[in-house]
């Protein structure tokens, strides 16, 4: 998609063979560009949140693993680099896929060819990214294609939650893909935006939409369900960090809430779903480990003053107890559909399994 | 309750004769006392959320028509200084009774007696306020020492939203009311303190139980679903800013996500009602005004910087799109109960009716 018109991935390789990176932590304040020159970088750049969303902490793990081959390409360097990596952010199974992927791919090739194999190996898993994204939007456009039909010229309500875009991929995002898709189309949408408290990331969502001059509103994550209840959402589409066997999925924490909202009004519940996130080896959200993250994404927000200095200001007094857990577990039942790159598949083992014959990852 | 120590209430009337608030603008980074002089100043109090909460507002809304009072006693002046309160916020029907209520007992007294009368009409209003909330308490406090007992010991979890302590009323709270009465009877509590976006509710709700030594924890809006499903939370208590006459509840925007995921988890969900919040003239949530604010509450946040410093700093980029409702419904099939200072009613139309006789006011 575009930034400033100017058609950018959110990773990628630069012509001097290091690892670009669109820096989430400056957006939607400043688009700065970062260079990842080493594992560490790449540890750092997952951990921190200079990138997130399972697919493109997935790519970025597999580009990480490329990194770390440039010092020492042998397999207990590579071993160890794999598990700092998966350490990062244990909700999304992306990342572990990827990682396994690019290790898998190199065993038994020489040694002193890895760093080179890797690059490749995450460049092609980076436009395999894409693809799968890009069929994403095929399918899931229809969905919303039929919407706009019901509605009668007026633009269909999407609400989504969380980054889901392109930023949280490699390009066009999974759950803003059909949305991109639909105003290339020229389909009317209006989204809906959760802030997605505590980090926020409906500003990405937001900025994105605005560069791509998609019409959409940014609402407290606490308006949601009363909108619906209004009649004023006519599909919620959202992304996933890991899909169970039998459906379940894994995703930002309040997902799961919006999809009780939904069911409850009955709006469409989507979950735009790349076969990498699904886990054949999860079979209920219980199987799922749920990250919790530091008090501080709670107790203190990133903002730009009057000034346009950037600070972090407390909104809690020191010693505050707080509990930030990251993802929820949404239940099968409340889905209407996964949006997969293979088309539109119900919520269940059977389908999963037909559509995809659990070859994804075990 | 207490502050530091000591007994306070959130709003009373100064020795000098004007009227002292608790300034909840400062809170929770420093307990200041601001005094009240005028009708604006009481206007102002309301509308910028100096004071907020459905019964404090009607307090500070009966206060505000003795401060009018002082400068002109006559009807014409005194409809329009009751016109002029209850247009601050229009979805707490407490303002509304309060000053009806007040106007109503000045008819046909003596003009130059009217600010004198007002002033013991308003402080009797508060003190009934902290009547009923005694009692709110006394009975709900049965419903947590069912849970104690259930619980074998361990602290009964409570989830709250918004702040329906006693900065919402004039003392002990609504929601909160049981839970200070369960610490007093040595029933061990824990509460999970939602923060309550955009305003941030739950920092007031945090400082409160900080003060009076109970348990608690902060969390995003997002996660209480999740609390929920992990078998985390054994009952929610939340206040209201008006109860229907068929037992649909308005209170902040978000409570009826959380009544949602009460319902599928199979927590009990419980709203704090004291009578001068039922609306016996509106049958149903769609019969409620819903207060849109500002989209300032959502694209800027006040905190302290390390410096100590208090600032808004933008969290969304100028001219973003937002919409900013401040209450939704819930509806009264998912409401176990309501708890009222005439104990714990059922939320239907011929429950409230026979506990309540359609008294409250029309």
């Amino acid at each position: 998609v575009k930034v400033n018109g100017r058609h950018t991935r959110s990773i990628w390789l630069g012509d001097d063979g290091d690892v670009r990176i669109v820096d989430q932590l400056e957006l939607p304040f400043r688009f700065v560009v970062a260079t990842l020159r080493t594992l560490d970088d790449a540890v750092d750049a997952i951990a921190r949140m200079r990138v997130r969303g399972a697919p493109l902490i997935g790519a970025t793990a597999a580009y990480g693993i490329a990194l770390a081959a440039r010092t020492d390409g042998g397999d207990a360097a590579l071993e160890a680099a794999a598990a700092r990596l998966i350490a990062t952010r244990p909700t999304a199974v992306n990342l572990h896929w990827a990682v396994r992927r690019v290790l898998g791919a190199l065993r038994g090739t020489a040694v002193a060819q890895r760093a080179d194999t890797a690059l490749r190996l995450a460049a092609e898993l980076c436009d395999e990214d894409v693809a799968i994204n890009e069929r994403i939007g095929e399918h899931g456009v229809n969905v919303l294609r039929q919407l706009a039909a019901r509605n009668g010229g007026r633009p269909v309500q999407v609400l989504t939650h969380c980054n889901a875009g392109w930023l949280a991929t490699v390009d066009w995002g999974t759950a803003l893909a059909p949305v991109y898709r639909a105003a290339r189309d020229g389909i009317p949408v209006h989204v809906w935006v959760d802030e997605t408290r505590p980090r926020l990331q409906g500003a990405l969502t937001a900025w994105e939409l605005e560069q791509e001059g998609i019409a959409h509103t940014v609402i407290a994550d606490n308006a949601g369900g009363h909108l619906m209840q209004r009649g004023a959402v006519d599909v919620v589409i959202t992304g996933t960090d890991r899909v169970t066997r039998r459906g379940a999925v894994a995703n930002k924490i309040g997902t799961y809430l919006k999809a009780l909202a939904a069911h409850d009004n009955g709006v469409p519940f989507y979950v735009a779903a790349p076969s990498p996130s699904i886990d054949w080896s999860a079979a209920d959200g219980a199987d799922v480990p749920i990250e919790e993250r530091a008090a501080r994404e709670v107790t203190h927000v990133h903002g730009e003053t009057a000034d346009g200095a950037r600070i972090d200001v407390r909104i809690h007094r020191e010693g505050t107890n707080v509990l930030n857990p990251g993802f929820d577990i949404t239940p099968a039942r409340l889905i209407t559909a996964l949006i997969t790159e293979r088309g539109v598949v119900a919520a269940t083992e059977d389908e999963l399994a037909a559509r995809f014959g659990r070859t994804g990852h075990a």
